[in-house]
């Protein structure tokens, strides 16, 4: 793990982008994927997820990496760990998964860094909140957020039906109407880290 | 400074409130306080300012400390670094004036911990964010939060114009129209942090 409060941050034209095949999302609906943690929950207990900040930057203003499914909704790539599976090495795989070429002699050497937030979902629903709410004594979901160091190069497969966007930190930040409580405050959770943006 | 992922929190019994004679705010409107930091601004360049967060734990769940000023206003222990300061002693100084006893022997051995947040303000007015926007080559503030992390007993001592709130998360999360947006996030700032509750 690398932990340092400078991060460098390349611009996003030193990164390439191609395709792979679709990664279809599990569930069809809000229910279908609340019915499906349920189910797991009674076979593996609380569930943790894994979810990476991939930053590069554009007009000196960093800008996260966010997977766009339909027209609308957006999200960290990262995913569920297997029962007992380390987080770093599990969001590793989750990384390769959603954005590793099928050769793996293009996929990125991660670098995972800081955790910058730990979110937890108390009942079988789909708010979360920042810490373990009082008396909640069986979470059902914990989900972490780490900073994901890159290199100046990366080649990037991304699945068909997806795309990956560039959002800056401006367009996130109090924006929970489009991005969600999660993702919209990023920027503070970001904000105490020194951008160290590189022009190459 | 402290730095660790865990942070004990004790119970707000254990510690001792006392009062001493008033701090009043410098200025009575926001107007005035913009035009003083103008006026400061001209003379010493951008504003750094710093603020403590303080944790207690009430019932299991972390509370946070704050100063309230009338019958609505909240805001956190700290304030203005002199010119050159530097910001751990500067914190110290302020959190010693504003909390301290005027008894050397009974002011806190303050231990300033993590920069969990730093906000920044573009122009004179009340708006900051949690990055510098861009095109803002001269940012007119620079505010910076720090956990400061305290021990098992301590003598508060608060202006007589001033109550000292202990706030769990669960109220400030979400609540920016009673709390501001610096404060309302703490939670999401503070939830990579595993608490320690020690009952004592």
């Amino acid at each position: 793990m690398v932990n340092s409060s400078v991060v460098n941050t390349y611009p996003l034209s030193s990164y390439t982008f191609g395709t792979k095949e679709p990664k279809m999302e599990k569930d069809t609906s809000v229910a279908d994927r609340l019915a499906r943690m349920k189910v797991n929950y009674m076979k593996e207990g609380m569930r943790t997820s894994v979810e990476a900040i991939l930053l590069v930057q554009e007009h000196n203003h960093p800008h996260i990496l966010l997977l766009q499914i339909g027209n609308t909704f957006c999200k960290l790539p990262g995913g569920r760990l297997k029962p007992g599976e380390n987080e770093i090495e599990g969001l590793k795989r989750k990384l390769t998964s959603k954005l590793g070429a099928n050769s793996a002699a293009l996929v990125p050497d991660w670098q995972i860094g800081e955790c910058v937030a730990i979110w937890w979902r108390p009942n079988f629903e789909t708010i979360m909140y920042p810490y373990c709410p009082p008396h909640i004594t069986k979470p059902k979901e914990c989900k972490k957020l780490f900073l994901v160091h890159l290199s100046e190069r990366e080649y990037f497969a991304v699945p068909k039906n997806l795309k990956l966007l560039a959002v800056p930190l401006f367009e996130l930040y109090d924006n929970v109407q489009r991005y969600g409580p999660v993702i919209s405050t990023i920027p503070q959770q970001l904000s105490r880290f020194q951008f160290n943006m590189i022009a190459t």
